[in-house]
């Protein structure tokens, strides 16, 4: 079969790999019907993700249809349309059995990462009947995809974490797919207003359209003056950083009135300082977070009712032999203004 | 009147000033009968505090009896015997009404800050009836002043803001009066193991007596490995951080298992470094704050009942004209080996 492999930082190659095979009676084979990239791929191509060795089949994301299944897989038949959740989780470890399943002792996020992912024909899902979800015909695909990682991270990690409440001011740094992914779920507990902030107004101005209240270009230097503007001057109830850098964590850190809660969800490569001398007397609460994709069927319901049309972040699609274009086109998202990228199989 | 009155960084003294008077309706004048001094008030000789100005009368905790009621006051009468708590509460600007009394707009923690307090003869507590708790006269006295302040931040800010639950591996640094407060308040939900940290011995072993499980001396250089021999390799469940040095919050920030809850306490003066780059992955959860208060009516049952007995952490007496020596004692814990100190006026 085809896969997308990374070779070592900077490279990567659609390569012919062996087809994988059940080793589990646990595992499922699926073969990929719609795939996706995440900014995660592109941090493990530049190197980031050091537990990534040369030779892996990348991706965490996608739909597939159930090939075969291993003896102890009972939710699943072959032929069946699954959504793949970005998280493995075996359900039976302590972290499991608390809904932890971001660190489950013998799953978490592995795919494409410590075992082959979904930007290939075929994938091995381990502990199948925990980490795939049926998926009805009448559920748009494309939307389906964004449910594998974005959407539940974007709400887990964003929106509940940050304890959004009806009439509150939400601000979001950083107006990319995991920023869309919390501004469009955050609309489920009616805050009165979401600020978005980016430095690109392109994505800015698309941000009204999935709901944003208003906009903040962080370009201008006055990035804390302008939120407080619209926030008051105590600052916002909910900060999410949905970028990963230590200057939008500290816009973040800056904006949070007294009980205010900020949720960290962007993936950081260098420590950030605290402002503690400062927050310790604000009753503030900070946090991080894999997902744990506990969410996911409740989301795939909204999607199922078109309550939630993540379908909308799609801005390019390929054909999986296009791949490293796809890459392409993804890794410069600025200048190509794309958002998320769907990989169709054939 | 006698009164402690701060005379800038450094300088105190016992000095004669008028007695307080009603300025509001709201108000109630308070003989004190007990007060105690409190690390804050060492920050504040220090200069640590520059919205304390030259003249203030410091303190923000004690007991005493009602010597006078504004025109508004419905709750208290003269004569009745009553808890000073620190915060003080309009009860009715948004904040209060979301128990965030520490931000009251027209209170918090203003008593010795930035109105004159405690360590006086007499003294005004505006917001009477929302700022001051009745107290049975067969309550401990010495155990009801720590219900000022120190039981109900350690309660509130450490262990609810930590969220320890039954079964959970605590560990606590800094085993001052806040730190015992959080000690004695986080058993009322039954953590398996609650790990003392300190770098004084004598401080450690007399924690025992409060419940502490397991000790670790921090003076010896592998303290985190320490605390993980003891609570398992991946860390706590709980650290609550009652120091407020970057040196303690590192401790706490490299101990927390997957899913974790770092309860800041701690007042700190500078920033800290916060390695997020290995926190943005392990689900944890970050807190700061000012107590509220909220949880005092709750406390003082417990005390009331003997379930709670705060008053094992005083460990000197004086009388109110000794209260130059009681600050040499207290500012001198370590060598004095002083708790808390407790002020008895005449």
């Amino acid at each position: 079969m085809k896969a997308l492999v990374f070779k070592g930082p900077g490279q990567k190659e659609l390569a012919d790999c062996p087809k994988p095979v059940i080793t589990q009676p646990t595992d499922a084979i699926v073969k990929m019907v719609k795939s996706t990239i995440c900014g995660t791929d592109l941090h493990i191509l530049k190197g980031d993700v050091p537990a990534v060795t040369p030779g892996r089949i990348l991706g965490h994301e996608g739909i597939g249809i159930v090939e075969e299944i291993g003896s102890a897989v009972s939710n699943f038949k072959k032929g069946e349309k699954v959504l793949i959740s970005c998280v493995t989780s075996c359900g039976k470890c302590d972290n499991c059995k608390k809904q932890l399943y971001a660190h489950c002792t013998d799953g978490g996020w592995i795919l494409g990462h410590l075992i082959d992912g979904t930007q290939a024909e075929y994938v091995r899902i381990p502990h199948a009947d925990n980490s795939l979800y049926h998926l009805k015909n009448d559920v748009d695909e494309e939307g389906a995809v964004m449910l594998s990682d974005i959407l539940p991270t974007g709400f887990e990690i964003g929106v509940l974490n940050g304890k959004v409440n009806p009439g509150d001011t939400v601000a979001i740094i950083g107006a990319g797919p995991v920023g869309f992914a919390a501004l469009l779920t955050a609309q489920f507990f009616a805050p009165a207003k979401i600020i978005m902030v980016d430095l690109d107004q392109q994505r800015l101005e698309l941000s009204r359209g999935f709901g944003a209240t208003d906009l903040v270009n962080s370009s201008d230097g006055n990035v804390i003056e302008n939120i407080k503007k619209i926030a008051g001057p105590e600052g916002v109830d909910v900060a999410i950083e949905a970028v990963g850098i230590p200057a939008t964590f500290d816009i973040c850190q800056k904006i949070l009135k007294p009980g205010a809660h900020l949720a960290n969800v962007g993936v950081h490569g260098k420590p950030v300082e605290l402002h503690i001398e400062e927050l310790w007397i604000r009753n503030v609460t900070i946090t991080t977070g894999l997902v744990c994709t506990s969410t996911t069927p409740m989301l795939l319901k909204n999607v199922e009712s078109k309550r939630l049309k993540p379908e909308k972040l799609v801005s390019h699609r390929f054909d999986f032999a296009d791949m490293m274009q796809a890459y392409e086109v993804f890794g410069n998202a600025a200048r190509e203004k794309a958002m998320k990228v769907i990989i169709n199989f054939n």
